[in-house]
């Protein structure tokens, strides 16, 4: 019988420049390709010309597409699964090992990390993350709002770096208010904030503001928008946000 | 006058095919290479046959690599200035921002986000940040440790999952057996730890243990080395370290 696997493959922010020598080698030597829609429509300089299978489906259906990435695998097919970013983070790396884990035999599984959403964003808007920083996603559809809420607050609290993906949950505006109003019991009105949409894609937008003016923009966050809050060292020079590490100068 | 320009370029991990085809197309283009020794010579495949000046330097030059490059850029070459993972996360793109801050009219600087050692580390151990996490890094040459300590209890308490940077500092090993006792104090004893010793290079090196077992191989830790520290909900299956995203199989 063939040898199936199923690689995950992060392919970074959006452009095909921005993914590496070894994802771009997963999807070339893949007989299949499974992602999202709008991550696959991505890759159509590298999926040009090629007589690859693609199946692509709308978000919300990440359960079933590694459900069939799992089941063409099994059947011997070499199974690109496609994860925007890195597919560790917020992505589909976690997923696609529970869904092999309910098989008996379950196939080879590789998983190619890709450049994240967040280190795109700040390279796009300086140094933001030179220091320690914490993560957090503010969709509550697959976690309960009190623990968004504790861990927006112990990380402000310890004076992290925050960096906040998914700023607007299921069609939601109102949750990226509530967590520069929790942020605001413990950080200063000055603390710098950067917002940036659809780092290093076509139409890229960025905002330079802080907390407490942080409602010039708050608005404009969608589901393609990071928010990078400062610690209190984190600062605005010359259009740059940087978080110093602590070198002498 | 020729127009300089730095490139602050994140080369990954380690081998090659993890660079990003941006970042290999930076060091391509660029007249002058200059980095830490260690991370040039994971270049040699790239710079092979090239005339291009490299200057690489030892561990502690940053200021000195960052100087440099400006210097050069001002007198209109194009510099690749090379910082491993990606140069936003505890690398090169916040010194280098900050050095051109001294300069009057400062070169063009281009930030080339590359694959994070986090992201490396956490491929090769499953998918253990699939979830909500804090970076921190234990080197307390830049750092106070009671700010280390502090947050690695702000972490510990609103149940991050936890990725450590440079566990061994300054050639000291009792930091991260310290940040054990602290996380222990908030922490169950069979909270899941991944630790990986050159993530994506040869001789790469896994441990998977729990914080009460990390006794068995703390001291394996070294300056190439990342810890994981689970969150309440990250378990160890079939060798994979998984945070589960929230998802009803």
């Amino acid at each position: 019988m063939l040898k199936g696997k199923v690689s995950v493959v992060g392919t970074g922010p959006g452009p095909v420049e921005f993914i590496t020598a070894r994802a771009a080698a997963a999807i070339e030597e893949s007989d299949l390709v499974i992602g999202y829609k709008l991550y696959v429509k991505q890759l159509a300089l590298l999926l040009e010309g090629s007589e690859k299978e693609v199946i692509s489906s709308a978000m919300g259906r990440e359960v079933d597409r590694c459900r069939r990435a799992v089941a063409e695998a099994k059947k011997g097919r070499k199974v690109a699964l496609i994860s925007g970013g890195d597919p560790g983070i917020y992505g589909m790396a976690g997923l696609l090992l529970q869904v092999t884990h309910e098989e008996e035999t379950p196939p080879e599984v590789e998983i190619i990390p890709g450049v994240t959403a967040a280190g795109a964003a700040a390279a796009v808007l300086g140094a933001p993350l030179t220091h320690d920083f914490a993560v957090i996603s503010l969709s509550d559809l697959l976690t309960p709002w009190t623990v968004i809420e504790k861990r927006l607050r112990a990380a402000a609290e310890a004076d992290f770096v925050i960096v906040i993906y998914n700023p607007r949950s299921n069609g939601r505006s109102d949750l990226l208010a509530k967590a520069r109003d929790i942020l605001l019991e413990r950080c200063k009105h000055d603390t710098a904030v950067g917002m940036v949409r659809g780092a290093g894609r076509d139409g890229e937008k960025t905002w330079a503001t802080t907390l407490g003016d942080f409602s010039c923009c708050i608005d404009e966050a969608d589901m393609a928008t990071l928010v990078i809050i400062g610690s209190s060292k984190t600062y605005w020079h010359g259009g740059k946000m940087i978080t110093p590490r602590g070198y002498e100068l």
